[in-house]
């Protein structure tokens, strides 16, 4: 692949950004093919990106895909923008406080944005540094000598019984040991999991609408083609997700249940039951994503779904949310007889030492402490970032607050939630828009925001949302 | 799946040990099988599996199918043998010395044998585990905040650089930073790239026989049927690999030049060129498997052939062999421009932290200086061991020793390598046939044993030397 030449014009860009044939949305083909760009040090640090519209042009794509492109970039901190300098690959370079050898920059250096409003990201100032090491180093010491010799399968028993444990505990999952397997997070378990019903003969999964997008872009990597299903207040909508299984055949879901993302939503309880009910009807299989639920400020957390029906049910977890992606540390739960249906291909697992380590830190109860701590730290900043929005944009609706780390931000009339996260990454606010979740054209996802707290300064709460009000005051 | 039944007929094993009909050898499959169910408890800790001879007849395979898989289990310490009781699920339970609840009996329990001559088995009584800790600690303390938010997909560049510092200075390889990717280790790594040769088209892979199996079998699960090659006494015989490759369109090959297994041969000269030279003159893609490299004792390291051809040689290392494979590390070099003819997918990384702990450990010395006592370790095992074979064995030849931590003990005539290692498992010897590495019914595998001494406890090496030589008298 060719690198940036400065000198080059302006069409370098098509042969730079192999947009691929990928059966993904242009907008995917291209988030993907700018970051690996700049991640493989094609583009690199500190050049400018074409302007939204020239590169729309030269690639042939409506200009809407490269704002929205730009902007999860830009959130992401592997571009940046600012007033005046249009978007580029941040300069700078990596800390050298590290130790050893400075890396070269073989990717774009990762920075947080200013004001980080990025969704699913944990508060990066609080992560338990400490009490982790401690866990590794008891693990260290207290591992047999033959248990560095092992790698499991599944899982090493030590951390599927600790997740057993606390899934039972927390979540009111009804999970053994025995269920528990250990993955490197929600994407990895997707990955087997899509693999595993793929091979089951399944060839589409029901995904809510709008959703996350990489864990459906996972699964369609896998061959499963997403059939959009549409979410109102109450979380999905049974009615419409059986009708489209009915017409398209399809017998697995992914659903939040516990808050929907994006939009916040729990689902209803009446929901809740039909959605079972569905899935026992035609032998469907659920997959619950549980990205935040230890996260609910109004009361006790909702149950996980899979409590219902765990004979049918994939609950997927992991620390990405709640402490860091950092860790590499995840699981879902499948009982033996589901693991028969969605039978799970080679791929590696965590480390015996990063297992063991899992198992000490949820046993000590560091975990829960961790959790019980941030959830007092989210749900200040929650208040606070409320309170800020009804003094600097009062009238505009915030919806999906009662849980979780993020909270919706519907925008005045007229204006568009890519306008408004664009104008607002320019003033270093990293923010999405609710669309940018869709997962279908016609998707019924307002203009709005999704304003992730988990990593936003305590602070800079204040001067996060003036700025963002001043862009979307600029746009109206 | 039904549970293991005491009371119920023979007949019952048929049921409980599923060959299913994936295209590997009888043995590969019966040996999955076996595990599996021990694995999942099927075949609860303490029972007792039937002898060899009645399981063979049960499943209708030969008895030396059976008797591979149990002595293969043995050396693993999945299943024991004792003399008068024939083989069994270890009935002894986790040690509960590692705090938390004590993790159920959700496999079976995994423990080392006495005489634990199993190859590819590092020190476990020399695992750097305060100097891993360190490690660890330094990158949770040293980490910027930025960092724990963000997971790469081919590696961190801190461990990338490391790593690629580390194996141009050790083994002599063209390795940049941007040329590494990260991965749990040698089987993840396969995975990857007989995933990525498949997606190229690939159909076949060379590979050496013998041969270590696992690699072998994680290919043929994605696709990539295994083309076997003779090895002799100069490593693979590079004319007979041409002659494969130009029979059967084979443009990639699998190949251990540094030592290779299980024969313990260097590749000789010559053939390190003439395979270039063949591999450049079919424009094949080369897999160097360089697992236990660090380990030579008569001369410095033989450099990674890598370093002869980078363009088209994937060179694949772990941590798995020389310090533990707990900690779910290693390495595959492959430069960009051959990452796009092997185009590797979704797969989970080692976690950041992981991977900064690596990076920690080898810019910090810590790495090199555990090889170098293992070296020394190793090296005087390995002439102990020579010692006391050339005592109570005399005229048995041993081969492979140069390097490595196994060597390959030839038998008296008419002595089958996997009679040996069978009569050898019932006094606590776990050991290899040299013929069950075999990748052919065709393969010229002599009747021999592999002896790994990684882990053998120095103390015990006259023993173990002793119980080895009275089981292979026994059978003269």
């Amino acid at each position: 692949m060719p690198r940036l030449d400065p000198s080059a014009p302006a069409l370098a860009w098509e042969t730079l950004l192999d947009l691929g044939d990928a059966p993904l949305p242009l907008r995917d083909r291209l988030e993907r093919a700018v970051r690996e760009a700049v991640q493989a040090g094609r583009i690199p640090a500190g050049a400018a990106l074409p302007p939204s519209r020239s590169l729309a042009e030269t690639l042939g794509v409506s200009r809407w895909v490269v704002t929205e492109v730009y902007g999860q970039l830009v959130a992401e901190g592997l571009l940046e923008a600012a007033v005046g300098s249009g978007t580029r690959v941040p300069a700078t370079s990596r800390p050298s406080a590290f130790g050893g050898p400075v890396a070269p920059p073989v990717r774009g250096e990762f920075r947080r944005p200013r004001y980080d409003l990025g969704p699913g990201v944990p508060d990066l100032r609080h992560v338990p540094r400490a009490r982790w090491a401690d866990a590794v180093r008891h693990a260290l010491t207290n591992l047999p000598d033959g248990e560095f010799a092992v790698v499991d399968r599944l899982g090493h028993p030590l951390a599927r019984t600790a997740v057993a444990s606390y899934l039972t505990r927390s979540r009111r999952a009804v999970a053994a040991p025995d269920d528990v397997v250990i993955t490197h997070g929600a994407t990895d378990a997707m990955l087997a999991i899509a693999r595993g019903l793929h091979r089951g003969g399944h060839r589409t999964l029901l995904v809510e609408d709008p959703s996350w997008p990489r864990l459906r872009e996972v699964a369609a990597g896998m061959g499963l083609v997403p059939v959009p299903v549409t979410v109102d207040g109450d979380g999905v909508d049974v009615d419409r997700l059986a009708d489209a299984a009915s017409r398209t055949g399809a017998r697995a879901a992914l659903i939040t249940p516990a808050h929907q993302f994006p939009t916040g939503a729990a689902l209803a309880p009446a929901r809740r039951e039909a959605i079972v009910r569905w899935a026992r009807s035609v032998d469907a299989v659920l997959v619950e994503d549980d990205y935040d639920a230890e996260f609910r400020y109004d009361r006790r957390p909702v149950a996980a779904l899979q409590g219902m029906a765990p004979e049918r049910t994939v609950l997927i977890g992991s620390l990405s949310k709640s402490v860091s992606p950092a860790l590499g540390l995840g699981w879902a739960v499948m009982p033996a007889a589901l693991r028969e249906r969605i039978r799970l291909g080679e791929a590696a697992r965590p480390s015996t030492l990063d297992q063991a380590a899992l198992a000490r830190f949820i046993d000590s109860g560091d975990l829960e402490r961790h959790l019980r701590a941030a959830r007092g730290r989210f749900r200040r900043r929650r208040t606070e970032l409320l309170a800020a929005i009804a003094s600097e944009l009062p009238g505009l609706a915030v919806t999906g607050i009662a849980a979780g780390m993020h909270a919706v931000l519907a925008l005045p009339a007229g204006v568009r939630g890519s306008d408004a996260a664009e104008a607002a990454g320019t003033l270093g606010v990293a923010v999405s828009a609710l669309a940018r979740y869709r997962a279908s054209a016609a998707s019924n996802a307002p203009e709005a925001l999704v304003l992730g707290y988990g990593n936003l300064s305590d602070a800079l709460v204040d001067e996060a949302v003036a700025h963002l009000a001043w862009s979307i005051r600029s746009l109206v």
